[in-house]
Formats: structure tokens, C-alpha cells, sequence
């Protein structure tokens, strides 16, 4: 072969080749993400386009009231009497009916929203940045799994303790995250794998290790003794605090790698109680949806599977991303909550890489020989192979009130990955006959 | 078979019998162990017969000051400067002839040792207190890696750091320790076991579960900021601060049960650079020894094999406890720095089964479907099988001032545990024909 032959062009088809470039792009900027988690403000200060009468949820969007599920439902109004837009639950539905107080779904705000979560614009969030791009991402922060507004319920002590999340723990953390200079998460999560975290429904060692950096921070800051030890008290008694970060943080990559023409990567997940959404970077800000589906799992004993209903929440896009399930070998600990072993959880790994763009350089699963996480999900790829992303889910009986009933797996449903391919091909052809 | 069938009587002989019947108790008070973290005091003011002018080392004792390894010798006499006992080196070496300063085996003083580790009288020590039956045990606090007393080093910054530790630390820990009532080590272990640590070489989840306590007490006590910080930098640096609790705790459930006539659990175990040696119950106090191995591992790119030197620290009986390498399973990030795996892992677990007491109701391994640690080693059985505990270690160069090397596994040698069934064989003989 000389230097001299002639440029010899690909074989591969034009548009296949430009999904190609497309989807390394995509997957560059995926992985180039650096998470940093750099305050916790309220809600409405900075969430782009959250109005003071609004209330974000888990996606997708729906279309009418009515289309939501009655989870969320009960979320929406738990969190409309919190913020003040309503004195009783009656006045909140009367209000959305006159369209007094809107909704709206929080990944379409760059937020998310995990479980039945409802984000009113006074509740604290915590502030992730990525310092690759600038770009940002929000998650409020996390009660736990006994009695709270995550799951839909609101009462005066669900209210007692997000009025001192607000007023008190929110601008603690705050001052203290900031006296850090921010906390570096990419590095924070990639030492949690180290410790036996799945980062979706395990993060007690992420919760150590930021309670650990919090300690720090609260030390610089002179933050009262009370505040620091109830805060300590709620990091022991709810290993998943840390959970909003992987939430923002898988947000964050995939926003980073929106809205590249003929893109094929995923970029949002949610599922509301009712329907299951997905979007693709190719066709920014378009839901592919159909009805979310009803995960299997282990439920706790006074639960049948009667008891269980679709699935809830915006945490499905860590696994969209590349977390959660996805490594579900690296959490041994949290395997019986959801019936998996050791088998089966090695083949969500493997069947992730065969759908995934991407393998990171830090989220590494030290008994997988070190092996990076498969990142960023090919919708294509889903169509080609039928292997949809799996993600471990914390089920909540359907019931406003009953709270959790288990863990269990589920996959959004393959009709939302078929409609997106369908636009993707719709659109390429649009865009190669115009 | 009828209830009135006559009493058929045991055809284990009689010695057999005893044994077993001594050992069941010997498990049955190592299982019972609760370890609790209660203080940090000068080693002086808490270790028995500790004197003045003493300072302890890693087992076993020896018979003069030049059985000793240069290691060990240099370790006490960075610890003899340290303590003012002497002004130089020189005249620590003097006064040891002399007989001024005196030298001793930690293990022989309910103290544990790691690594060249040596104490003094106003070092401080964790004090572990076993509340099952008010015991207590004792290790130095870790002061890491990189240069170290742990190391047999001594210098400007290593002294400028223990001061720090004496004078301000130390009091810090036991102020915070005592406002949280002591620090159950059980369940902290326990759970460190679920996050990756296998309590020996990795105990980073441990360290960071006791520095997140540690924050709730500085609060409880209002400790200086500039101590907080400086302590938490310290934990965060050195992911083996917490390794003097395991130390801790296995000595004090092996002390449990030390002296039940006719047991065979091995109750201690160290090497000093130079010769190794174990305890058994039925013969409290007496060493059976042989020349220590030199452990065989993963060494620094800089070093090679002929710079690997005898096995030196009182961690050894860590594994001969049931953590450590014996649930190397546990902790898949360490392997590579021993070059395991993970059937080099569960094979060295399963062997541990073959030599054990007993299994631990709360040390469980999650990738071995929650499986107790294996507990307590039989002397007689290591005879029996062939199978010796397999520890993983820090290889230290054996020459003063060059530090570690690298990480490797090693066992103690089987002259150790010949002879010491030997001598249970005799005592037996002996209380027979008395």
C-alpha cells in the first residue's frame, strides 16, 4: 500500500456513517462530564423556567391533569400545601383545575425529580454543576423511605422536616459546599463503586464519604451543633441521601451530548406513575412514550404482587446512563432486595455493553477485573439487539399513602425505543431530501 | 427407637472429647466479643505493666535485644527518642545495654502492635473495651504510609506529627468518643464488610464510617476547628486509620477465650521481622515460634524480590481471627495489590472454613451469599488438613528507613503449630496421669 493510492471511500452508507460521527460526538461529551456538586438553593432561584405557582415531577410530561398518575397526583398537592399555594388538598385540586398551579415535568427543566418526588419552587435542591461545560442539573434533597413527600404523602411531620431542610439543613449544606469550593462527584462516585455502591438504590458509602466531606465543610463554616447533628442523624438513619447526585450527575453527562443532529443516544428516562418516556439527543426535547411498566421484584411480607404499580420516578435514567443495575455487580449487599445473584447480575453488565456507546475511565467495578461502566444507551442499538437497559427500582404501592412495598427490575418499554427510532429515521429522511 | 433404649455411650475417646468440649466454650466466648472503641489515653496510663521506660513491640518477645530485627530495633528507638528516654540514638542504644530501657511484646501486654509499630508510655492507644466481659485491648494510631514510627522511621515530621497526636488528637478522639457513650465496632465492622473492606489491608469504608461518628462527636464536644480539620485530612489521606480497631478486636475476642484447658483455638500471633510466633488457649502465655516467612506479593515497580524481608506486625492475627484475607472475597479492590483474584479469594475463605471454630453471626461476606466469617483457627485441625491461616500483609523492606515495598499474603509457619499441638499433646498426658 503506498502513500500514492488514491483516497479509497467508506463503504459505509452516508447516513449510517453520519450516525456514526454523530453518536462518537455524543459519547465524547458523555464521558468528558465532571460533575461537581457546588450548593444547595431553593428550587425556584435556580431551576430555568420553574414558576413560583409550579410544581415539577417525574417525566414525562403529561398532557392533562388527569393523565397523571394518582401518585404523582398526591405528590403535586403534598407539594402545593408545602410551598403555600393551598391551605387544604381541596383548594390544590381546585387551583390546578383552574390552572392556578401548573405542572410540569422536571427533566424538561434540567431537574430531576426521583420516586414520587415533587419539586415546589421554595424546596432546597442540591446545585450540580458540570465543569466541562458549565451546564447544570438539580435534584431536591432526599427525606428517605419512611413517611415523605417522595412517596406522595404529606403530613405535619413530613412538613416539620422539609420546613428545617428549607430553613435550616438546606443553607447549612450550602455554606458548607461552598466553603469546600464544591465537592468533586465524579471522584466521590467512582471510590462509592470501589465501596460496594450500585449509586441507584445503594449509596451508603457514597453517604459516608459525603457526609465525611460534609464534616469539613461544616467545621469551616461554624454551623450550629444542632443542625450538624440532626444532619448527621438523617445521613445514618438514610444511606440513600446521596442519591440525588447520581440522578443530577446522569443528567448532567446526557445533557452534555442533547441536540446532536442524528444522534441515536439517549437522553432522558422517566416514567410517572402512568407512562414511561424516553428522549434521544437527535430529536431534542421529544418524548417517545408508552405505559410504564410494572417492575418484578421482592416485596416486603405484609405485600403481594397485587400491591404493585407502574413504575415512578426520573432515576431511571441512571441507568440510562450507566449506573445503578447497569452495575449491579459492584453492590452485592443490595442483590437479595431485588432477588438478584451473582449470575444475574453479571448479565445486566453484559448486556449493557452491548447497547452502550461508551465505557467510562472512572466508574470502574473493581470485582469485574476493573472493568469501566457501559455508558450512554444507542436507542438503535436496543432495536438491533433487543436488549433493553434493566435498572433496580424501589417500588411504591400505587395508593397514595402506602409507601414503599419492595425492590424489584424493570425496562422501559420497547415501544418507546421503536417510536424513537422511527423519528430518527423520519427525520434523516427529511433532512437527506431537503 | 424407643425412649426407653438404654444410654449408648460416646465412642469419642475421652481426650477427644474434652478438647471438643473445650473448645466449643473457647468459640462460644470468641463470638460472644463486643467490641467497643471507649478512649484514646496514653499507653501508659491503660496498658497493664506497661513500665516507663518500656516500650512494646510486635510479637513474639525475644530473648535479647539482638534477636531482634533491625526493623523492630529501630522502631524502639524512634520510640525511646520520642519519649525523651534518650537525646540521640546512641544513647538509646546505650541505655538498652544498660538495661535502662527495657523492651516487650505488645500481644504479652493485652496491646497489639502493627507493622514495626512500637509504644511507648505516653503514645497514645485506642482503647477497645469488650462489653461481654469489661477486657480491654490496645493499638497506636495509625499515622499512615508514607514516613512513619509504624515504619521504624523517626525524624522531625514524624515526631512534629505524634506530638500532634499526643498532645491534640489524641484527646480530641477520647472527648468525641466518650460524648457518643464509645463507638460499637461490631456493627461498624460489620458494616464495613458490605462496603468492600476486608478489616485488614482495606479499611477504607471503615475509616470514613468511623470519621463520620468521629464528626458527631467533635460537635457533641466543640473540638477545635483546626483539629477537625487536620484530623479528618489525616482520615482522608490514610484510609487505614481505622486498621487499629480490627487489630483491637481480634485480640480481644481471642483473649475471650485464652486459657480454657485443653482448647486448641490459637489465641495470638505476630512476627517481629525475625521469628514468628502463636499462642494457644490451653497454654496461655507460652510462644511457639520459627523463623518468620518472607511474604510473597505485588512489589512496587521500584523494588525486586531481594528486597522482600520477614513478615514484621502483630496484624497477623487478624486473619488468625477470620477477617482480613480470610474474607478476601470481601474486598475485590485490594486483590490487584496482592495479585489475587477472584477464585484465589474464595479459595482462601473456603480453606479458612477447613481450620475454623466457627462462623460469625454478624462478619458476612454479600458476594458469598451473606456467609459468616470463619472464626477462631484450630491448631489441631491446621495439623489435621495441612492448611494454615493465609494473611495478607504490607511488606516493609527490612532494612531501617526504606519502608514499604509492596503487598503480599504469607502464612505462619507450620513449626509454629506443630509445636504447639506437641505441647497440648503433653499438658494432656500429663493431666491424665496426674
Amino acid at each position: 500500500m503506498s502513500a500514492m493510492m488514491p483516497y479509497a471511500p467508506s463503504i459505509v452508507p452516508m447516513d449510517a456513517n453520519a450516525a456514526a460521527v454523530a453518536n462518537a460526538l455524543a459519547i465524547e461529551r458523555v464521558l468528558a462530564s465532571e460533575p461537581w456538586l457546588v450548593g444547595v438553593r431553593p428550587a425556584g432561584e435556580v431551576i430555568p423556567g420553574l414558576e413560583p405557582n409550579q410544581v415539577l415531577h417525574a417525566a414525562p410530561p403529561a398532557s392533562s391533569w388527569e393523565e397523571l398518575s394518582p401518585l404523582i397526583r398526591s405528590g403535586v398537592v403534598g407539594a402545593a400545601l408545602f410551598e403555600g399555594l393551598a391551605g387544604s388538598p381541596e383548594e390544590a385540586l381546585q387551583k390546578v383545575a383552574a390552572g392556578e398551579i401548573s405542572v410540569g415535568a422536571a427533566q424538561d427543566h434540567g431537574a430531576m425529580a426521583g420516586g414520587v418526588g415533587s419539586i415546589p419552587a421554595s424546596m432546597p435542591v442540591m446545585v450540580l454543576e458540570d465543569r466541562a461545560n458549565g451546564n447544570r442539573a438539580f435534584h431536591f434533597l432526599m427525606e428517605g423511605f419512611g413517611r415523605s413527600l417522595v412517596l406522595g404523602m404529606y403530613d405535619a411531620a413530613i412538613e416539620e422536616r422539609l420546613v428545617w431542610f428549607r430553613d435550616e439543613l438546606g443553607p447549612a449544606l450550602d455554606s458548607a459546599i461552598r466553603a469546600l469550593g464544591g465537592i468533586n462527584c465524579r471522584e466521590l462516585m467512582a471510590e462509592a463503586l470501589r465501596r460496594g455502591d450500585e449509586l441507584h438504590n445503594r449509596n451508603a458509602a457514597a453517604t459516608s464519604l459525603f457526609a465525611e466531606r460534609l464534616a469539613v465543610g461544616f467545621t469551616k463554616t461554624v454551623t450550629p451543633a444542632a443542625v450538624q447533628e440532626r444532619a448527621f442523624a438523617l445521613m445514618r438513619e438514610n444511606a440513600q441521601f446521596f442519591v440525588p447526585v447520581p440522578l443530577a450527575a446522569a443528567k448532567l453527562a446526557l445533557d452534555a451530548a442533547d441536540g446532536i443532529e442524528g444522534s441515536s443516544l439517549l437522553t432522558g428516562c422517566g416514567a410517572n406513575g402512568a407512562q414511561c418516556g424516553i428522549r434521544v439527543s437527535g430529536l431534542p426535547g421529544q418524548w417517545f412514550t408508552a405505559p410504564a411498566p410494572v417492575p418484578e421484584g421482592i416485596l416486603f411480607e405484609e405485600f403481594g404482587i397485587e400491591d404493585a404499580g407502574p413504575a415512578c420516578g426520573d432515576s431511571l435514567l441512571v441507568e440510562c446512563y450507566g449506573l445503578g443495575a447497569t452495575l449491579l455487580p459492584a453492590a452485592p449487599a443490595f442483590w437479595p432486595l431485588v432477588g438478584a445473584d451473582s449470575a444475574l447480575a453479571e448479565g445486566l453488565t453484559r448486556d449493557a455493553r452491548r447497547i452502550a456507546l461508551g465505557e467510562h475511565p472512572d466508574y470502574r467495578v473493581p470485582v469485574l477485573g476493573d472493568r469501566g461502566a457501559p455508558i450512554g444507551v444507542d436507542v438503535r442499538r436496543v432495536i438491533e439487539t433487543g436488549v433493553r437497559p434493566t435498572i433496580d427500582i424501589v417500588m411504591v404501592h400505587p395508593e397514595p399513602g402506602r409507601g414503599v412495598i419492595g425492590f424489584g427490575l424493570t425496562q422501559p418499554p420497547m415501544e418507546c425505543f421503536t417510536a424513537a427510532v422511527a423519528a430518527l429515521d423520519q427525520a434523516t429522511t427529511r433532512a437527506s431530501s431537503a
